[in-house]
């Protein structure tokens, strides 16, 4: 499966996260069949949430699934520690991150829990996280509980 | 700390839920002042969410916070992967589990990053869950993504 279009949508969320003042992390769950099942981004700051994270947010609106066994997660930054234990929890057996290079996340923790991780770098999701933390470094830093 | 209150607290949670036709899964999260800085309890069928497990949504309604680092949280049942990793990556330094009989979570994992555990047996959170579990299966399968 191409990757690009699912990254773009990823992206697509993220930049209208940044758009509205929130926070750029944006994904996408996609079936193996390429039917998006759910998109969100990060809604700290549109809703208040400290537990909406982009990938949370995607899984919330993707709604309730007896399974996630046929799905892909594409998500614009690594995951945090929530999102990977998540990713495990649900049984979402593939992550593709377009950007490692702002946020590391846990990519061991998640290959050790047998997810398999495609980094595939996708420069407007890098450029963006980057324009957002040299902005909005304190709303960066709560984000991730680096305070 | 006397535990009880807030096991008592968080079990209120875990009983209006299951009064809802829901999971009946509570939580309550404390500062070490004692102040009652959020609670919740399971929303999967309340609200179709499968990301509001009962510490979800406890952290939730918390709201943002600049940190955890003085709280504690208190749930009926043992943390899933989601909720232990929400918990690595707030931060939150202390969990009291009043159930680790019907789920057992990953403790091992939360230890293993510096969270302390204590397991304080609830007699009626035990029993509640127990009784869940047994009227409604499926219900719970799917809310462990054990389908």
């Amino acid at each position: 499966m191409d990757h690009t279009p699912f990254l773009d949508d990823a992206y697509a969320q993220a930049k209208k996260s940044y758009d509205e003042g929130g926070l750029p992390i944006g994904a996408v769950l996609v079936a193996s069949t390429g039917q998006v099942l759910g998109r969100g981004h990060n809604q700290r700051v549109q809703r208040g949430s400290p537990i909406l994270h982009g990938e949370m947010d995607c899984l919330q609106n993707a709604g309730r699934r007896a399974s996630y066994r046929d799905a892909v997660l594409y998500t614009t930054l690594s995951p945090c520690m929530m999102c990977s234990g998540t990713i495990v929890q649900f049984g979402i057996p593939r992550v593709v991150i377009a950007d490692v290079e702002n946020f590391e996340g846990d990519v061991p923790f998640l290959e050790s829990r047998g997810v398999t991780v495609e980094i595939v770098p996708h420069a407007p999701s890098i450029a963006l996280m980057r324009r957002f933390i040299a902005e909005k470094p304190d709303l960066w830093a709560e984000d991730i509980a680096d305070t």
